[in-house]
């Protein structure tokens, strides 16, 4: 339990206007995206700098109070829910883009950055960040550092773990580190770069971010391949990864998805299995690749294949697919969505798929399914409410359902979301013992277990 | 102290014809190729399988024996030399490839395989691994695994952590784990994975390794690109991956080294600074991006450009590249080489290459200096001969002064040949209090301090 003089010592480390235990401000660090019940932080505070984040952690560890650190809030799985209550560490007032290096194509940023911000200032130099999670327009990189966050350009371009060169970190006992290098490789030691990155605010707070960027393609040509049958659309995936195309994005919406962006993103396309596809490059390269996916889609019997469209067009293509989560939900008002992320090895996302929907026929409940075909992540959205406790147990058995197929087919229980606090319970399936591994590293880090509590794992 | 009794003990779990103490034996296992003095380990094993190797950890971990797992010995810093004696755990023959899942792009490996073996395999079905160490012809998956390898491709294809999707890993305490997952991506807990992944045999011994693998390539160019200058060389270099051109390899190599490949491989080349550069892709991408190539080099004032040779020619090209570390041996018998393997953003490269040849003549020793310019990676090879006590420590302070020169520049110790022995004094230097987290997840996971000890660390 914060006390009146915690609340004090946190003010005379940040400021007065640094700390609030406003309701307003309690309730809107409460919740993120997921379908996690609100807890409400004791109290918020917004750092200005790693040094003032140490004194707040080091007390905090002293003092063996909850640090949640705090991003931009768009997670799906409660990952910054703070559950244990304790001090909200809320980054994004820390959001300076502190260097662009041209010459090494690096860029360092505060936490609190926002994605979609930063490419827009890259994008003036001919640079870009490519992960491109759906929520780009909110979500921070710091955020993305600790959820490891991917998206649409994964599938060409890899996971924000591919990009990050340094961090500058505040371990749970308040001591500042710098991990990783400059160097674009480096077998240096232990990876704990890697190791921090998608630990979920749970090992300590990023306070500074190095990221590799990579330079603007060229050009880019989009194509959308609509499929009467989904074993087409997803025979089609199968076969661009395995013949060696390489997309800078595939991915996939099922029938009932593309209804929901017809409907709410005012596009018209043919309610069916549908593919988003794009390329970067140079033009002949391009070229040649629209016209080998055309030869793939034509084989499997892609009914209407439109490539070519102007960089408007493509735009509003890529916010519709962007706001997938959103167009669902706001055609489901008061209902609860309740998400899955399972990742498959690429051969088996379209029997993964096909599972969802017989569930779905079988649950007698809606379940959207999309997602990042060319990683064979499937996001998942299963429709329930809350008030109809039988609905939304039924609602909880699907997601679990459709879990537990994932992980039989080889795949991960979390692509892109992360654990956060609606996955705990999966770790053990899909870990076995190797999880005490990652137990003791957190209790090794984090003895007192201040940081970011009741994430990740069960106990 | 390994006693008749702990002899009999491994005899027991391996059989009596994979244990031996036979100083030849011995022997073949006290060194690698780097210039770390010899150290004879006290008995030497080959287990056959997880189980075994479990139970020889196990048994050392009671008997506080050392254990040091050996993959190829072809590694550059003393990595697997037995500077403590103990069990020499020989992994290469377990060397089967035990599933190519041609459906996922993926293949399962014993830590044994040979590189070029098992791209010899793949290359029957059109796939690859991509990260070619230049001793691909002896380096095992598991000591690549161990080191986390790259080479030349790494500039378009990335290093060997980028390809491990799951390992199963002996514990120090003999427990085994699986680590990863069979899915392109995931976000399921910590990157243990990639935390085992350059440990050195430090934190367990690898006993079976998933790797993804990619689609060989439509189509391979290469181009010799030859300078008078070296500024010229090092500016095309950067002006190559500055301009969004994707080679699958630059290679740099000095007109030392270019010496030497003429005189051990018997090629004719201008004895000046040249480039091999290599393109994988379609025709239309390949024809496009040399001649954007050709355009760079000439502005960079490249006196000869060859394109466009037969499968022979560069095959004979990227042999004589892989075996320079050879070729500088067989041109100073009796010498030794002290390895340099610095790593710099890459605008530093140009400068880098300068700092080394003042110091060899500020010095007065040969030092070569050529590698995997486009990741910015040098590997300096310096001339020394031990029995003149003088002039070796000459050519240790050079190797020193080089690293201590990429480290000012923003770059790291060990770009792709890890830490070992020889690179153990510069951990502090380069990573500074995050060192002592590395050391902690060290003692958390070997408490014993068993596993390859004296590697990595100076305590």
């Amino acid at each position: 339990m914060i006390t009146e003089s915690d609340v004090q010592k946190l003010i005379a480390i940040v400021g007065e206007d640094n700390v609030s235990q406003r309701q307003a401000d309690l309730d809107a660090h409460s919740v993120d995206e997921s379908w996690v019940d609100p807890h409400i932080p004791e109290v918020v505070v917004w750092p200005s700098s790693a040094q003032q984040v140490s004194e707040i952690v080091r007390y905090a560890n002293e003092r063996r109070l909850p640090v949640v650190p705090w991003a931009g809030g768009s997670s799906l799985e409660g990952n910054p829910v703070p559950v244990c209550g304790g001090i909200l560490l809320a980054m994004y007032r820390m959001n300076r883009i502190l260097n662009i290096n041209e010459d090494d194509l690096q860029v360092t940023v505060e936490p609190g950055v926002i994605y979609d911000e930063l490419n827009a200032q890259l994008r003036r130099l001919g640079m870009f960040f490519p992960p491109a999670p759906g929520s780009s327009d909110v979500a921070n990189i710091g955020g993305m550092v600790a959820n490891n966050s991917s998206g649409m350009r994964t599938v060409k371009y890899g996971v924000t773990r591919d990009y990050v060169q340094r961090l500058e970190v505040v371990l749970p006992s308040g001591e500042i580190v710098h991990l990783g290098s400059n160097a674009i490789k480096t077998t240096s030691g232990y990876d704990l770069l890697g190791l921090m990155i998608g630990s979920e605010g749970t090992l300590g707070v990023v306070t500074e971010i190095t990221l590799r960027v990579v330079g603007a393609p060229e050009q880019v040509a989009a194509v959308v391949a609509v499929f009467d049958e989904l074993d087409d659309a997803t025979a089609t995936v199968y076969d661009c990864i395995r013949s060696g195309l390489d997309p800078s994005a595939i991915e996939f919406l099922d029938e009932g998805t593309v209804r929901v962006t017809n409907q709410q993103q005012g596009l018209h396309l043919r309610e069916t299995p549908t593919l988003f596809i794009e390329f970067h490059g140079n033009q002949a390269d391009i070229e040649e690749q629209v016209e080998y996916l055309r030869e793939l889609c034509e084989e499997n019997g892609c009914t209407d294949f439109q490539a070519a469209m102007t960089a408007e067009d493509r735009e509003q293509l890529w916010a519709a697919r962007s706001e997938a989560h959103d167009s669902i939900k706001f055609s489901h008002p008061g209902a609860v969505m309740i998400a899955g992320d399972v990742c498959v090895p690429i051969s088996k996302f379209g029997a993964l798929v096909h599972f969802v929907h017989d569930l779905a026929q079988r649950m007698n409940l809606p379940i959207y399914a999309f997602g990042h075909a060319g990683d064979g992540n499937l996001h998942t959205e299963t429709i329930a409410h809350r008030e109809d406790a039988e609905e939304f147990a039924r609602g909880i058995q699907a997601t679990d359902e459709i879990i537990k197929h994932g992980l039989a087919l080889g795949g991960t229980v979390a692509g892109e979301h992360g654990v956060g606090l609606a996955k705990r319970e999966y770790m053990a399936l899909e870990h076995g013992n190797s999880l005490e591994i990652m137990k003791a590293i957190k209790h090794l880090l984090d003895p007192n277990g201040i940081m970011n509590p009741g994430k990740v794992f069960m106990d």
